[in-house]
């Protein structure tokens, strides 16, 4: 029946007019919008407020919430735009720059200031006015001068030569700040401690390569020496939108094991594991729900990066073997249960894990829910 | 310095009103176009043209990341935002119902139709203008009359009593397709295959409670007998806006011992892990980045889910334990390897299995990058 294919494209080309009309209006309304949020950037920067403001953004998501009943639109929809639009907000307020949080530093070096971690604090540091050197590999003949007059020394190197730098800081000025941001806490900072005398402390910047700014990333805090001392340094970081958690080397490096270790090294074998079973890769993604399509992700992602980096993580602390051969009986002594067709067994285990996560599971549950949603955006 | 606090606050008071005439008008456009959508979605319906079409979407999206520069607005920005509205005017389009791919059929019986899972069935097919009943655990008294005259019996009951109901079902019209949407097929569609002579297909579709509908869900599609009958039935799916995947019984199987039963088990045994090892669940949430809290959340929630459900899976197939036996097996090399502070050995094997994943392993990098960044918008 052409005829009607006629009526039914011409219809469908009117009415997708009208979407690319609205569409462009849409656009020009959101960079009318970034303008505004950028001159709010500019007067936060020069009043020393800091550009994450929780309350504003909850403020003005459930204003929002409130209207989408009469303008007829889904609440969650305008609930997941909004969020987006407030991230790309930020990211403009954050283009004018920062406030210097204390007019009397005169000199921060970042030890390793070209990597990928050292070069955000650099940045970040710069567009807030401090006068930031780099010391890198190839500098240490000229370090003194460097180094010389330094309000803060912040190691930024690779875990495995973390130590040896270290090692060669022992002539700092007294009042000099000696901070880290190795992603483990207890051997960094004993050496800190040893070879410097003034204030230490250690900071774990909890965020991997891909994130370029501060906002609302987190940061773990460890005390060394003199934490009052070191009260500028983490205001700045707040100012710059980091969210500080306070915890010792230990426990640190105790959770770290649980987490990050054990996360890395079971995703590295599960890797191995599928390699050896000799998977069909397209296989397996054609038959992926969102789900398991992410979960292959999150495995794949990490064979895209730097090998010594996990490698140097996992072979850092001799506990670390500890608690993944813990895992792996574990693994097993469930395993058993279903290998002996002991589901009576196997159910009682699940309601004894359940019943400790309590309420998590649930909020776990509708968190990865919503970022679910979003795999099929893709 | 109050001055300059006064003029600061009614300086941003200033620049908010705008923001918030800007949303306004953000609003009544979205809802403007929602309803524009919904006419293209009655349109589509009207004429038995799929809902999804991922040309216009891409062109779409291409127009618009075209014209961003000129109008000073991140195209990453424009492309989230836009596949999000995308995502809402899908299911604006799906409300006015579906087309009926097949005039003919006059019954379908979804048993186990007030399910989860069954629910969505019923819904789409009785959208789509069928006649679609359900049979439920106290309706078997009355089956005999329920299914008289189907012309597709869908089985959509927990997969542990899915062969009890299919043997139940050797009365059906030799013309009857008889389905089943269990999350394994080698069992289920044995049995189908010796109960009823007709038509016979088995269907999983990848998708879990949280979903409500079709739209880009993938559905696996293992061949029983008779595929050339079935095809309205595949039509139907793919007017509902599924995505047909075609495997064998077997390959569909061995691909969910390796992905879907390994993942939910090890999972299982690592939050047994966590609870033997005493973690604070608290602290491990304060020192997560984005990724740690996505990988403890899919931990997590798995517990707020029906345990009866995954020991069904896990049980389902003897051959599961030999998987997952190799898998500690790989696991416990690689540990050792850890153990002996083997370096070599270590990167060596991460190597090889990077080179194994090869292109795959970036693309999920980038994959799971773009949806890390949406974590920190919750």
């Amino acid at each position: 029946m052409p005829k009607v294919n006629d009526t039914f494209d011409a219809d469908i080309s009117a009415l997708r007019a009208q979407i690319d009309d609205i569409d462009h209006q849409l656009l020009s309304l959101l960079a009318k919008r970034r303008k505004v949020t950028s001159q709010v950037g500019a007067l936060k920067s020069e009043a020393g407020v800091a550009i994450f403001d929780p309350a504003r953004e909850q403020a003005l998501l459930a204003s929002l919430k409130e209207k989408c009943h009469s303008y007829e639109v889904s609440p969650e929809l305008i609930q997941d735009l909004f969020k987006r639009i407030m991230r790309d907000s930020y990211s403009s307020q954050d283009e004018k720059g920062y406030q210097k949080v204390n007019a009397k530093i005169e000199k921060v070096v970042v030890i390793g200031g070209n990597g990928q971690l050292g070069s955000i604090f650099v940045d970040l540091f710069s567009r807030s006015g401090y006068q930031v050197l780099s010391l890198e590999e190839q500098d240490w003949n000229n370090a003194d001068n460097l180094l010389s007059g330094a309000n803060l020394v912040i190691v930024a190197v690779p875990i495995n030569v973390t130590e040896q730098v270290i090692s060669k800081l022992n002539g700092l000025d007294k009042q000099c700040i000696l901070a880290d941001i190795t992603s483990i806490k207890s051997t960094p900072m004993e050496k800190m401690l040893s070879v410097h005398k003034g204030p230490v402390v250690g900071l774990h910047p909890m965020f991997g390569p891909g994130v370029t700014g501060m906002i609302k990333q987190t940061v773990i805090v460890c005390e060394g020496r003199d934490l009052f001392a070191c009260e500028w340094l983490m205001q700045q970081l707040q100012v710059w939108g980091a969210e500080l958690k306070y915890y010792s080397a230990a426990e640190h490096d105790e959770t770290m094991a649980m987490v990050q270790v054990m996360r890395h090294f079971s995703t590295i074998s599960y890797g191995y594991h599928l390699m050896q079973e000799g998977a069909d890769l397209q296989r397996l993604l054609d038959m992926s729900s969102p789900i398991y399509r992410l979960e292959l992700a999150m495995v794949g992602r990490l064979f895209a990066q730097d090998k010594q980096l996990y490698a140097d993580i996992i072979f850092s602390n001799g506990n670390n073997v500890a608690v993944m051969k813990r895992y792996a009986e574990r693994f097993l002594t469930l395993l058993s249960a279903v290998e002996c067709q002991d589901k009576a067994l196997f159910l009682d285990t699940f309601t004894q894990v359940s019943d400790w996560f309590g309420d998590y599971a649930q909020s776990f549950l509708i968190e990865s829910q919503q970022l679910l949603n979003k795999t099929k955006e893709s």
